[in-house]
């Protein structure tokens, strides 16, 4: 094995506790007061729907942060927040360049990239992605991303194009998730797969994905787990 | 200014002395002797006819360590070394993954790292830049390659990639090079453009590019002083 790619959001950076505190302070200097929990949840939620639409070929070919847009204007709407400036939806917006890394994720990478080369392999975009590194201090060796294969996974052209980019053989890239059905499509076109414990991902009350050992190539209970777990 | 691209070959890594010293030890190791200072400007002489055969579709999309390989069995012929395996030629080709910094490189990159965005946008490949980085210390952001855009320097669509990934303005993207052919063109799509002089890159006898102060937006002696320059 060569190289490990990772998925991003719920996998290495907590977005719901992000945006939920962002949203919380952010609505105090405005002084808006909004369900930022529920907001975080809806605006995630938005999110499957949206690439479904790039997917199934209903939208051209969209960036993450242009989807994340059209999901705010809606949410905007209907969580009836008015008055905002277009810079100030625009930062709003970049929210998900600035998500924070679960206590576990720096460390983990910093000890897998001795031995491997690292990369996310998100729906981000690449800038998105970028911003979000040099925000945490993610080590990443390259931006790998759904962008650079104009597909957003789970379609198989995201795998390739990330086995094709790095010029390794499929058995040489583990696939890493917090999702089950990432993994799953990863394992289709032949990666290895590691599987990251995430109970948090979705807040106290809606269960997160789970699995047990054997499942996958190895299933660890966070970044720094999974690198002791692979001898890094 | 929100990013800085560059030119790696000649601008960042010293090609021809670290082929000449590779070959040097690789050659002496084997039993072999030959004219390395040569060696490496023939296999740096074949690498614009080949990218050619690329730009004008006579080749489709090849990446530069396949091109690489093809112009070193040419020249393993030329320079009647025999009796290498497979596996040697490979690890012969990725020389070029394996090049020396010049030794202002790293500090200089380390220094725009901190208020700028680094990439490479070079016509290596994103494995290459990638394993030359680790191998180098060379602490980019992101790689960005001719590969994706699947098109070579100079093509406008390498610089129109590279600042469509980064989600910027063509003119909050600085191109820094060596090269004045690159420089010109990145110019013509509207980013800005820094000079680096690297005299000796072609060793001694030969010229090397050279610009006067007002050429380009930034002429620096090195990464250091461009660094400097830049106010990073």
């Amino acid at each position: 094995m060569k190289a490990l790619v990772f998925d991003v959001f719920g996998t290495l950076v907590d977005w719901r506790g992000s945006i939920i505190a962002e949203g919380g302070a952010w609505g105090k200097a405005k002084g808006l007061t909004a369900d930022w929990a529920r907001f975080a949840d809806r605006w995630r939620a938005g999110y499957a729907p949206a690439m479904a639409k790039v997917r199934t070929g209903e939208l051209p070919w969209t960036k993450l942060d242009d989807l994340h847009r059209r999901i705010l204007d809606e949410l905007l709407d209907e969580f009836a927040i008015t008055g905002l400036t277009g810079d100030e939806k625009e930062d709003w917006n970049r929210v998900w360049h600035r998500l924070t890394p679960w206590p576990d994720t720096v460390a983990g990478l910093t000890r897998m990239k001795k031995q491997f080369t690292i990369a996310p392999l998100s729906n981000g975009n690449v800038s998105l992605l970028t911003n979000m590194a040099k925000n945490a201090g993610m080590p990443w060796d390259l931006i790998l991303s759904a962008e650079l294969a104009r597909h957003y996974k789970p379609d198989r052209e995201v795998y390739w194009s990330a086995v094709e980019l790095l010029s390794l053989q499929p058995e040489e890239v583990m696939m890493v998730a917090a999702h089950r059905s990432d993994l799953d499509a990863a394992r289709g076109v032949g990666l290895r797969t590691g599987f990251i414990h995430r109970p948090n991902e979705h807040g106290p009350t809606r269960r997160a994905d789970s699995a047990e050992p054997g499942d996958y190539d190895v299933v660890a209970d966070g970044a720094l787990d999974l690198a002791l777990k692979l001898g890094a």
